[in-house]
């Protein structure tokens, strides 16, 4: 047994002081534990959160011809240095027919590697009679959610026909389907117009996936819903015309939900211009959707305060310098994707608690007990009798430089080098083991768990 | 000590089971409690609740040259038996100058006589120098809300130089406002033409106070806030096209938080044409903004369940079938209002819960965390340590009629008589007594008592 | 020279007594005109009315394996005999690669054949770069119009990228895109459904092709035009939800323009159900997209009295019981289309001006003057001095019954048999030669000429 | 008899070249008009226009106890120098029992002086039995408009029952109810407010009128006009915030039409910081409500190209130099008003049609038609046979520089002084009279007569 004393437990619901009881690898009681048999984890001056979870992230993923640079193992040691103690990770429908091969795949390369636990979505590439009969069975597994994507034209996209048979079919399973939401026809030409004008360097990305373009698939993809009765969840919102698409939504009684991911919040299209490296450093900062311009900013603040949107998440997708060199003179070959799992919870708390924009608890619920809520991590999100010990000790007073030093992901650049934060995790545990305590990682690859998870229970 | 075992304990982030240690008045633990010398409750079976929290009451109110018929002492003994752990009532400024003598008596009335926990709300009537003089010092006195109603013209009413002078007195002392959004100018013409033309029966209130009206005075209430920067809690919302104002302003980044009553999900206008009593039945129905029809009601339960509105509340108000005559052949002088505080949390868990409207936790949420929240009732709206032992066990088998003979609301009738719910409140515990059990109120007046409330923190 | 005296001439801005004198093809002067040479015509007692423009014809077009029955002969009998006194026809490309021998095809078949004059759209099926290149010379060829369907995949339909493609040719070009805007892809996954569930009647053609599915395909062609920086049309608005995506558009500073046809205005999704014809009399009934459920009419007819939409056309698409009854057992394969271009002018008058719903000036507008604008007639549309003499008297007091009996269409039925109405086109002189007088066609094949159009102003 | 000859006459419908017959007061023909015995005005290279309507003035005007300083004879000179053949000026309600006394005093001081016609709106400032009683005789009278202003507390703002109750009897009466919509009361606090701080230069008008505050009085005008079931017409519109509640109300099928004026569009906030005239220059551009950021124009012309704003008007109000330093040290008690009736056609062709974001017609429909059609101009608003014969002649080509030398208005300075447009009003007719030529006025105090207006036909 161990005991947490002296910290301020912060949930969804409440904050204040509290010591925590863990049994093994759950949470036995929460309040006055007078005196037990136990470890004592001293949380003194510190707010003790649920464990963060980054429902969106990309470890090991093929992209463009190469990998995500993070394994299981790297990625989820990260993610425990930033407090985020379960992650769930994108498996992709990589053979045409069916889902369960992929699947084995993705588990296989996880197993026996992760730090924190994990769950799988699926990624539907190709919803074809196989892929649809195989739902029941991914659901059945645990993997309760499903992805399409709008966008990648001729690699990941799905059509609508294919995108309305995922959402009849999740209708039937509880499954819950998540979009990519980006009109991939539309981007795939822009593309090749500016390539073919020459426009090749990393900013001409953003220039060609503008907001018009997802706010369109953000509308159609709430459509879709409302016309197959289900919810969804539209995945890495940007930007303010997007967001309306989603209220206007829910105003129509379209469980649309809606997440956006800290970059958005925290980086914008200038850093796409960045001259480093010899003009490409701007292709550290290429994901999708892109980067938008700062204008944004104030009204995604006020999106996940008054719960347009209620998740914030990483889209972790980390790739090298060299990686990221593939699309030197043309950068629609550059792998996108931004290296930040291990940032998220200090940037957001730095940028939204601190600052005056989010209540701490406003900020648990948008890192970790949303997340658990919508994908069905029954047993995590929140600090709670029964639920397992994820914990975040997050130290306010502790000073926090952002830094290729101090980064334990896999990239060999940090894009907030240098960015200062007035607190930090301190001490991350996992089912009751200390995984991150004080700049070290304690646990051995594997002690991190495959989670099933259960299906969304149709309710915001 | 006390110890509730064996229920599912259920908050707005979480559900499970879960024992409930309970040390005086306070929560002490919950968790796995092991042998401790407490006094057992069992909760086998049974949901285990935070208080419900009803934020918008009228006991012992002046109206139309009557009181509402509930005191501070019957009105919380129907409290406790609905499982209302704390009520917010409102204190009406009936002084013109200054609120502090108003306040007193509002204090001095329920002073010694209730038997849950009872905050207040400051209505203000006259927003004069001396009134908004007084703000900061009721502020301080721990009654952090004030209301004003854009109807009722010439009792009530204030001018929109007053609304807005509240609005920013509010910001400098923290205050929240909240609004009676109906627009009181028109609906006294209507209220006039309506009897000069002989439309006297009680259906004419509903026809007289249309939605449109409703509408807006919602959209000039969250324009009011938007220019202040303040926060805006618009009471009693009851259709579509109000709601959609606060969606409108939540879209423009305004923290316009909307309450709707368990009335608008349960009740709707032909209720004002109930035709027993000689005719005069409807009377019993007359509250404003008024129940309204029935189309409303599946957005009113997507607005509640997609958090466009935060809270449910009841606007309890009753007034006896005397008083109701007041208004025989002039609906204008019916008294507003009607009997509910013992009713809503059964009628929500039936409707909202049972019926697969809502999770156990969003009702919770919209019962008791959110007025919590909202309303800087700090030490309640949730099960967790250091909280009050506010604790409602709702048994979900035990079958229940609404009934006079079982009401302990003081009117002489049941506006719900003969409708039943499976699943019903078996107990409530306030700061750690048994309040109501089984049937008996246990307590004696006095045992309520007054909450200082903190100012809200600005975060929906 | 002629002169038709004694009418009262209404045009989109204005309506007064005035006789009109036409030189050869052209009105010469409008007002008093004093004695001259001329043919008298006499109006006395009528509304002389600029003929009125169809701008949504399909003659003689291939569909399903059978085509259209009405060629631009019995066409343009039937529209001269409505008061119309121009068409702009639909040039559908049928060849993959460029537009101009598709073109030819059309001109060849209408060519010596019609009554009234005509143009032609030139609808894109296969957006390659042939087919791109050739829109330059369609516009010089006064083909200014192009149309994309974002419905019928396998056979016109288009993708975004292709859509998207035209939008940026036009915005060179000066041409316009119109947009038949239903998602293909979802409907053909309903359609194929039903099938294999057994749904083959007529009305599950409607089932299959829900609201929704218009409202996200027009929103998703506004959110293309609206990127693209050029006007975008819209053709055959239906229902609100879709009339809503083009508000919210042209609020966002879109050039967005809606046309409806009489037929949504006038019957409904109910007459798909019509049990005649041994139950396939709905059939009749058939179009896409489908007539929809009436509670839609009442927005539909703000919509044109308040310029949501700017044109009432008709869609005409014309197809015997016998080719209806192609889709016997599989409603997918009955011909889509409606016989109406009789009947638009008579409609509108009944419902639209008889009834109050719209002045005659605004609906000359709806009939006339803005599809010439919208579709560069530029010698069309109005009464005024240098226009063609395209001219509709229209008598007010003249009975009307709908009859396959008074039908010019080449249909075997009339889809409003029996319906009456007080009012009707009396004559109809297109350029001066009086084509339509009494019940009688007094003009050979060949009096109605191609008409070259100008590109699109640009400004609604 | 005069013809017109050479130009090209533009209505709203249609442009091209066209002699004008006109016989007496009267336009006779329209075309191409052979020998007659007749003055001839040569047109060549000349538009020839619909004579400007401008339905927003206040000419000798009692405005904080001073008089705006043109009468009918200068301002009708201004007007006619301007292509203005109409006005429709605001007669105030200044007796508080009935609007009689008011129309005629109004009356008295117009006639005999006007060049131009003119017609009145009733401004109703105290709406009680009396008043109301008179609506219908006044608009027997011709005066078939009534104003209210939801600004000026203590002076000329209305109540919202009194806002309602004329929109009741504007429904049986036909007249159309015209509103300012800005909130006197939350403007009355901010202004007094300002002025308690030592806020008194002239740009703090703007500062106390903000757009918050337009938008809700404007949303608030919209929902008091669907209850009652009637057209609103909103005057002066000058900004997105308030545009956007047109377009809602219109979506919902409120015929809510908006004005919007001139310096709206040329004008902003910035020039009531000019610091000539010892820093008190500003002082000329108050008025209310005031000129807005600069950010607001694109959408402001994108809304009167789209038609959510149906007018273009001056609002014209003029006061001197002498009179604006009433206002010297309290900026409320500048005199409110622009001198513009004189430059609305020059600066909308302009900035509307030279510089590509409005055709002529377009132009014609904002300046003339539209306004004749909502005011009930019959006999007014466009080029037709039978119509007065009012006519502006444009000349595209005539340099025009803005200059108090060339100024007719009787203010003291201009407010455009040096800018300059390319094209100008050449010769301006009213009732076939020469009114203005070349620089010149021709006509008698007198020419001008009241014209008695109908009822609004009710559809926009």
């Amino acid at each position: 047994m161990k005991v947490i004393r002296g910290g301020t437990v912060v949930t969804a619901s409440d904050a204040g002081p509290a010591d925590v009881l863990i049994d093994g690898e759950t949470i036995a009681a929460v309040g006055r534990i007078g005196d037990v048999d136990a470890e004592v984890i001293d949380a003194t001056g510190c707010y003790v959160l649920p464990g963060a979870i980054d429902n969106h992230t990309h470890m090991k993923m093929p992209f463009g011809g190469t990998w995500s640079i993070d394994d299981y193992d790297t990625g989820t040691q990260a993610a425990a240095a930033g407090g985020t103690t379960s992650i769930v990770d994108f498996s992709i429908q990589v053979h045409p027919d069916g889902l369960l091969q992929s699947l084995e795949e993705w588990q296989g390369r996880a197993a026996g590697t992760a730090h924190v636990d994990y769950g799988f979505h699926m990624a539907i590439t190709n919803a074809n009679d196989a892929t649809i009969a195989d739902m029941a069975a991914i659901v059945d597994a645990g993997v309760t959610t499903f992805k399409v994507f709008l966008a990648y034209r001729g690699a990941l996209m799905v059509t609508d026909d294919q995108f309305l048979r995922v959402l009849q079919e999740s209708r039937a399973t509880g499954g819950l389907v998540m979009v990519h939401a980006e009109n991939g026809d539309a981007i795939d030409l822009l593309v090749h117009q500016a390539l073919a004008g020459g426009q090749t360097a990393p900013r001409y990305h953003a220039v060609t996936r503008p907001e018009v373009f997802e706010a369109e698939a953000t509308g159609r993809a709430v459509r879709m819903a409302e016309f197959a009765g289900t919810p969804i969840f539209i995945v890495h919102v940007t930007c303010r015309a997007a967001a309306e698409e989603i209220i206007a939504g829910r105003a129509r009684g379209v469980d649309a939900i809606g997440e956006t991911c800290v970059q958005y919040l925290t980086l914008d299209v200038d850093d796409l211009s960045r001259d480093g490296l010899d003009g490409f450093e701007g292709a550290r900062y290429v994901c999708s959707p892109p980067l938008r311009d700062r204008s944004n900013q104030p009204f995604m603040w006020d999106a996940i305060r008054l719960d347009h949107l209620a998740i914030v998440s990483t889209d972790h997708c980390p790739f090298n310098d060299e990686q990221k060199r593939l699309g030197l003179g043309d950068f629609s070959k550059i792998p996108n994707g931004l290296a930040l799992i291990q940032h998220r919870v200090n940037l957001l708390w730095e940028h939204g608690v601190r600052e005056g924009r989010l209540t701490p608890s406003r900020a648990v619920e948008l890192l970790s007990t949303a997340p658990a809520r919508v994908f069905g991590l029954t047993g995590k999100g929140s600090i709670a009798p029964g639920k397992d010990a994820d914990i975040a000790i997050f130290d306010p007073a502790r000073e926090h430089v952002f830094s290729k030093a101090t980064s334990l992901m896999a990239v060999d650049y940090d894009l907030f080098e240098g960015r200062r934060t007035t607190g930090s995790v301190r001490t991350t545990l996992v089912r009751g083991t200390t995984v991150w305590d004080d700049g070290k990682i304690l646990t051995q690859p594997g002690h991190g768990r495959f989670v099933r998870r259960a299906t969304y229970g149709g309710t915001d």
